[in-house]
């Protein structure tokens, strides 16, 4: 249908480039393009830009910052910098911070260890948690996910900390609230179990 | 956690505008949009800017094609112009073009009757459907969706092409290949049983 739309099939095949668009939905948001006035692509075109040229990774915990500042939590007084919060990624660390219950800091990974996709512990930001931990950390809790990957993530870091003096604790897995004992995977149910805490 | 990022603040709230991008994937987006490559985003801004430049509306039947030419469809000498399938949108054409099994041409409507989002039909091309049928046509096959927006517009546009030369349908509502009665809802059910065909 698009072989004698030659620009719409380069929009298509552009869109195609972006992580987590569904491919059902390309067709849908090349449409939106097409029949949305001039003056919002130009403003995406141009937020675009911006955010390219004025965002950067803190530099303490690798989350995005304003260029040439802290990240709203590093450089937030009140936060109780001897415990940091390993993440994958800086949406993980927003998952986090809208649940509103951690008041410690965190410390972005850039991904998990995915020795298959060529991903060693130099892609990530493995040296820079490494150095953090050895100034006054009392804590180091590992939040990257549930996968065999973000498990391996935490079990290699973990083993490098070798400071007897900090607590290493990993996020607890098991059932999900609302969720049911009869829909749930047997690996969710054996880690329920055996994460089990008394009542 | 945006609150100090006022760049990516604002690149989120943009691309909250671009429809389908489920609002869980929004930071995943953004976050592409801060690591890809510089190259990458100047490209989809070029695209974007081409695309709006290049592609226009198909004079005949309203789909996309580029500028001051018929789209592939009604391009096609082999295409057999006394048969229309009306379709909402551009992506319903696209999915019937994947299916490879109409050899008709098409009539995009823009959308469908919604009193409710205060879309009237002044606001799809109605009109010119009306004007088309007037010419040599034999059959109108209305292949809008089958929800309630869709149904009222087939039944809206139908009861306007009145020549009785021209044969109306509309295309079979039932269960979906591959699925189960078990799981199918009971409005299903009841068209799939209204409408059964002789074995």
């Amino acid at each position: 249908m698009l072989k004698n739309v030659p620009s719409l099939q380069r929009l298509v095949d552009q869109l195609r480039r972006i992580p987590f668009l569904a491919s059902r939905n390309l067709y849908r948001v090349a449409a939106y393009f097409l029949e949305v006035n001039d003056q919002e692509v130009d403003q995406l075109c141009a937020v675009l830009r911006e955010v390219r040229a004025n965002v950067r990774r803190c530099a303490v915990c690798y989350s995005w910052a304003e260029k040439d500042s802290l990240c709203i939590v590093c450089a937030a007084p009140q936060r109780d910098k001897t415990t940091i919060c390993v993440v994958e990624t800086w949406h993980d660390l927003c998952a986090i911070e809208r649940a509103g219950v951690f008041r410690g800091v965190y410390h972005v990974l850039g991904g998990s260890l995915c020795p298959l996709e060529g991903i060693g512990p130099n892609d990530l930001f493995i040296a820079p948690l490494l150095a953090r931990v050895q100034n006054d950390v009392r804590e180091v809790i590992f939040a990257t996910n549930p996968t065999p990957e973000g498990e391996a993530t935490a079990s290699y870091i973990a083993a490098k900390i070798t400071s007897s003096d900090i607590t290493i604790s990993r996020i607890a897995s098991g059932l999900s609230t609302g969720s049911t004992l009869e829909y749930t995977d047997s690996v969710t149910i054996h880690k329920a179990i055996s994460g089990r805490r008394q009542f």
